[in-house]
């Protein structure tokens, strides 16, 4: 039976829950899948690669029902499209982590980091202004989550002080994203009043 | 002789500075220093311990000269603050990497983060306000910081097309931390603004 790029990608992320980053190897990957681990390279010539496309796969839902979300005023647009992208993040283990590396590398898709990049110059931002709006937006979404899904993840292993589970922290890691979502926006409408 | 708990971090920051976190294991720390693993213990329970030590020390210079810094206005202030952190962090090879999972065990000090939530907080946001803005200034420090060091990293390890090297990107990786830390402040102050 012939081995289908889905099916490998499926795998490393079945990998990924389970195990974590560390314990995603070919290797493994390939013994999981019953195939040996050249077999993977067909589809994915490197580690690298396979970290990128379970990016890609993590942040799909960053960027679905474009029309819809266009509808929206650019600043609820950029909070939907970045509440997404944390919501993508959390659903794996290590998946800030794997985003980090794969953006990094220059591997993963740049499809939502564009998307917020056209929502802040819908908003009147001059697009190459728009384009390094979307980056520092992108890294504090990165930054965050990779701290909250550290410590859920601590947690979750028993590493952290009952007191101290992000559980029962207030503010929560939602609050602090929120809040720092909003002070982006904020600073972005000022640039903008100020060019009216 | 005995072991004094400075030289256990220098050996660490060396080892860290010329091989990366990979590499940095208590047993070769032990066999750099000449000393049983053991022996290392005594100054740090653990390797996450040892981190948060090498953490504080890359971000000692942040915080340094508190009378001079809080003579200048709260926004140049965080901009001073900010351009510190990001240079203590580049400082040291993996640097963003262990100040993040430093962070995210809340090991390391909280220095850096307190004198940012200091100077929002001067500027006139409520304290609690503050130090929300300063979480978030510190997630969008470490994100961008980690992107643009792995990204000169693997530069340097040969593992970028040179067209794409950092070196030659413009915007460059300091502009782009500049723009995000002015949103930043331009939010806080159109907040303020609103406030007065």
């Amino acid at each position: 039976m012939q081995l289908r790029r889905h099916d490998v990608l499926s795998g490393a992320i079945a990998i990924l829950d389970e195990y974590g980053l560390g314990d995603l190897t070919m290797r493994r990957l390939g013994a999981a899948l019953g195939v040996q681990a050249g077999a993977l390279y067909w589809h994915f010539p490197n580690k690298q690669s396979l970290l990128a496309a379970i990016t890609d796969e993590m942040l799909a839902p960053v960027t679905v029902e474009p029309a819809a979300a266009a509808a929206a005023a650019w600043d609820e647009r950029l909070r939907t499209l970045a509440r997404r992208m944390r919501d993508g993040l959390l659903a794996h283990r290590d998946g800030a982590e794997v985003a980090t590396a794969s953006y990094a590398a220059r591997l993963a898709s740049d499809a939502p980091r564009h998307a917020m990049a056209d929502a802040f110059a819908e908003g009147g931002l001059p697009v190459q202004e728009a384009a390094m709006a979307a980056r520092a937006l992108f890294s504090f979404i990165l930054g965050q989550t990779m701290d909250e899904q550290s410590r859920m993840q601590m947690d979750s292993h028993g590493a952290l002080d009952p007191s101290d589970s992000p559980l029962f922290e207030s503010p929560s890691a939602a609050d602090y994203f929120e809040y720092g979502l909003g002070l982006f926006t904020d600073g972005v409408r000022s640039r903008l009043s100020g060019r009216l």
